[in-house]
């Protein structure tokens, strides 16, 4: 029986079997082996791939799992993937050293899509009853499971089923990039003989992106004094703002001289 | 001030104030007060219904509130209703003993439909910046939360977004009923001179709305010995089946003589 397998599996290599692709789109469904209930047949290559709209991951579990045992699956198998990035195989009944089975383990594509490939040997050496699974779209919650830094929120974070959007707090501005808050702060006048400037939200850290121009006039003589042009950056870490001068643009500009910085 | 909203109130009780209404049937979306993040107008009554399919709740928090606060809100309010249950009544800008503000905690309808109603009375005597709220469909896994006997699946629950069906162990049949699991057990022959006969998947509970028939055959003299007929109901409590002739119906026939029970 070994050497007839060796002669098949290489066979195979020459003439691989023929898989047989089945696409899925919808949101939850049922795969089985064929035949199911019944025994699966012998010779099968089988694979489904299932496609879901982006901002679903895919659940998959299995109901009931029955293929033939071998060493590390080499005979019957299935196995799952996410595009190329193999996520599981199974084979047998029950888990072994060598050999696991999906038992309650609910499997959760990284993507919106995953692949099941089913395949049978030449033989069975005795009744297997395939196996029954059941998927489903799930959604992510881009404001809880997102680690990408480029993609969060700066402020509040509202999920919803498919997608998520950004919102700022009272009295910023959501930036055009849909991530950043501002604040619309330009040509702030300051006429009081002494007082003291902040950067908006202070002592929180100061807002992203924003271009601020505190304007100082001495209303005694009626002179300009200085006007402070502070700009921030969209920094991924941004400083307190009590090291505002040191760490953003800031000029410093005094009628009849260039700005200084 | 006092006696100017009395007589306001109620002239309000003759003449009362047009409620807008906003009617929204989107999955997600943002409410704010009139002019926000200006401060609201007075004498406003609006409320959004808000509508999403069957199979959804709906999730409700805010980001900005800042109401007038009055006693027991009866002046400025923001309420919520799901159909005519009120949820919440908010007002004020922090949490008093008599008075709440929804702060960070989320609202989640009990059904497919959600009502959040505003109004402001004659005047306030301050600037209130009103109220900014995000709302989404969330769905309800019916596998989890679902407590009516009538709806729970008899073995597998599986849940969807927007849904949830049922299936049935490996051996088992869904009914028509898309709940119950049966098994096709109809004319079991027994021939042996002894045995013995258990009701399907013993020792755990026996499959309800299941017809079994079990024949009981001598083949030492070719006569029919008896005939149990088993139906078991869509019992809410299946008895365990070692009291299933206590408990079911069961029939025992004997060739020339009616069945007895």
């Amino acid at each position: 029986m070994e050497l007839t397998r060796v002669i098949v599996i290489l066979a195979q290599c020459v003439w691989p079997l023929w898989t047989q692709v089945i696409h899925l789109t919808d949101m939850y469904g049922t795969i089985k082996s064929p035949n199911f209930p019944e025994s699966y047949p012998k010779e099968i290559e089988l694979q489904w791939n299932i496609t879901v709209p982006e901002g679903y991951q895919i659940r998959l579990y299995f109901m009931h799992f029955d293929i033939e045992p071998s060493y590390l699956c080499e005979y019957d198998y299935l196995k799952v993937y996410s595009d190329t990035e193999e996520l599981a195989v199974f084979c047998g009944k029950e888990n072994t050293d060598t050999e696991q089975v999906p038992a309650n383990d609910a499997i959760v594509s990284p993507r919106n899509v995953l692949s099941v490939a089913f395949r049978s040997d030449f033989s069975n050496e005795e009744r297997y009853s395939g196996f029954e699974a059941h998927f489903s779209a799930v959604d992510v919650d881009e404001c809880r499971d997102r680690n990408d830094e480029d993609l969060a929120c700066d402020h509040f974070c509202h999920n919803y089923i498919s997608g998520f959007y950004c919102s700022c707090r009272y009295g910023f501005l959501l930036h055009s990039d849909n991530r950043t808050c501002k604040v619309e702060c330009s040509e702030s006048v300051y006429t009081e003989r002494s007082g003291e400037i902040t950067s908006a939200d202070f002592p929180k850290p100061y807002p992203k992106s924003s271009d601020c121009i505190f304007l100082l006039i001495s209303m005694l003589t009626c002179t300009f004094l200085f006007q402070l042009v502070v700009s921030s950056h969209n920094s991924s870490q941004p400083s307190r703002s009590e090291s505002l001068v040191g760490e953003q643009h800031l000029q410093v500009c005094s009628p009849g001289r260039s700005c200084s910085q």
